[in-house]
């Protein structure tokens, strides 16, 4: 299988601590990097976990908070003193701009390549990458401002030849290609072998979702079932659910819940409130309800 | 004495590297919390060696590249969460406007503080900030881009009363204040008696100077003057000194050349090209030159 899985380079929220930087993750999809959302220090983070900026495909922001985008100005000045040649696309609300507009055009001349912005649809499901290998989508969140969720995924691969199957039964070099497809094969004496014989299945399609920030929110579980790993936000202890309610954040507790509706295989809580020195809590609070949790902590690597 | 002295949060250059911040310092002077420059990162810095961000007094920007200026919106937001009330003054160049107007207004509504800005004259040297302790000046150095270097300074306090022989001379209080100022006493049977044998010497007057981002420029030698303790940068060593040329920074062995000329007691480099992972040569080639060097590093803390 090729390789898919995630960094955490920050899972913090909007105050930095001593414990945890701003939110930034890196998905690794068969060596190329995606970026979601970028605090303050990721090239830092990228630099102490030793991931390769030479490979970075392209960002995804979340939303506009500063403690998902203060890192961009960094990245994007140190990526063109690095020599990058290649477009670098950017999805995110198209009100970054704003934001980055005067970098840019305070950096314009010396940078060494383009950068190109795909506004992020606030208010409905979208595909915003699609290869023949793989698929990113992103949905609406709730949040204070427009925020998105992103779902990254492999699609499934032709179903693997059984070699000596396929010498056994001389199946010609021609219908290969359909057999991988699932076709049946007719022999010349006009026997049929079915196909789950002649080939094994191809690797699953593995799929990582990415919720962050948003309040409890049941109608993002239609975009997220059966992922094989969910990270949502876990800002809050229940103790502070008032809190959570009232900042457009999540409690441990909300974020199982969301995991078990949409039957994840896994989950990955985050974006702890500056608050907890110790998030423990945390994690019980989420156990409770879906047992198949882990924290995020900095440098932490998910295989999917 | 009250205290004054400075510490070092970031003493990389433009490329970040595991090894160093970008630049940063904070100067103290009695409980007043000034910061020179703001790389990304800066306020990640004070919290991991837990400086106070509640003294932060005013910030002084040397120069608008990204290495000096990036961390400034995360700080400013920061100390906006932490619900900072007093004003903040910024000392840069008028430019900074340009870079922090977009975030100012995506934040405005939210801020609970005011920002001050002071542009700083590229071209002279221009007293910054005065009270009756402290004077802050700035002055211009030689960079790619406007660059100024800052010179943190006590003022002199009064002579110290000597309380035995003011006793034993029969001094008239009302006398004193200017007998602090260096008066001599006319005894009644007229004998005078030196200032020297009333008083001791008030606080010696400190002071600290930074330099960077600036090519080799003997004419800073005039601003900075036996100061008790210089920052300057040394990006290169001596086997780079084209490179040091061409990108208007300085060798080690120039900025201890600048503090032989002025006369300082002590020299202290730093802004590290990202290309030294060991920098004793850089050290080596000042003391050469200048024996009381020494290297910045991140969390070392200079008294003056």
């Amino acid at each position: 299988m090729t390789k898919f899985q995630v960094t955490i380079l920050g899972c913090g929220s909007a105050m930095p601590t001593t414990l945890h930087n701003p939110p930034s993750q890196l998905v690794d999809m068969n060596e190329k990097l995606f970026m979601i959302d970028c605090g303050e220090g990721t090239q830092l983070q990228m630099r102490k976990f030793k991931t390769r900026m030479s490979k970075l495909h392209s960002l995804f922001i979340s939303h506009l908070h500063g403690d998902h985008t203060f890192g961009l100005p960094g990245l994007l000045s140190t990526l063109s003193m690095l020599g990058r040649t290649g477009d670098l696309n950017i999805y995110a609300h198209k009100e970054i701009d704003f934001l980055l507009n005067p970098l840019l055009t305070y950096l314009g001349n010396h940078m060494s390549f383009n950068i190109n912005i795909f506004p992020l649809n606030p208010d409905r499901q979208e595909v915003l990458l699609e290869n023949r290998s793989i698929k990113v989508t992103s949905f609406p969140l709730r949040h204070r401002i427009p925020s998105n969720g992103f779902l990254f995924e492999e699609k499934e691969t032709p179903r693997h030849i059984n070699r000596e199957m396929i010498d056994f039964y001389h199946v010609p070099v021609k219908q290969i290609p359909d057999i991988k497809k699932g076709a049946d094969f007719l022999t010349p004496d006009g026997s049929l072998i079915l196909n789950r014989h002649l080939t094994y299945p191809g690797n699953p399609a593995r799929r990582y979702a990415y919720c962050s920030d948003t309040a409890y929110a049941p109608e993002i579980v239609q975009y997220i079932e059966k992922v094989d790993l969910l990270y949502h936000e876990a800002t809050f202890a229940e103790s502070e659910i008032a809190r959570a309610k009232e900042t457009y954040h999540s409690t441990a507790r909300q974020a199982a819940e969301i995991a078990r509706e949409a039957g994840v295989k896994k989950l990955v809580i985050g974006h702890y409130s500056s608050r907890y020195s110790e998030i423990g809590t945390l994690l019980k609070e989420a156990v409770a309800v879906f047992p198949d949790t882990e924290l995020a902590v900095e440098g932490k690597i998910l295989s999917l």
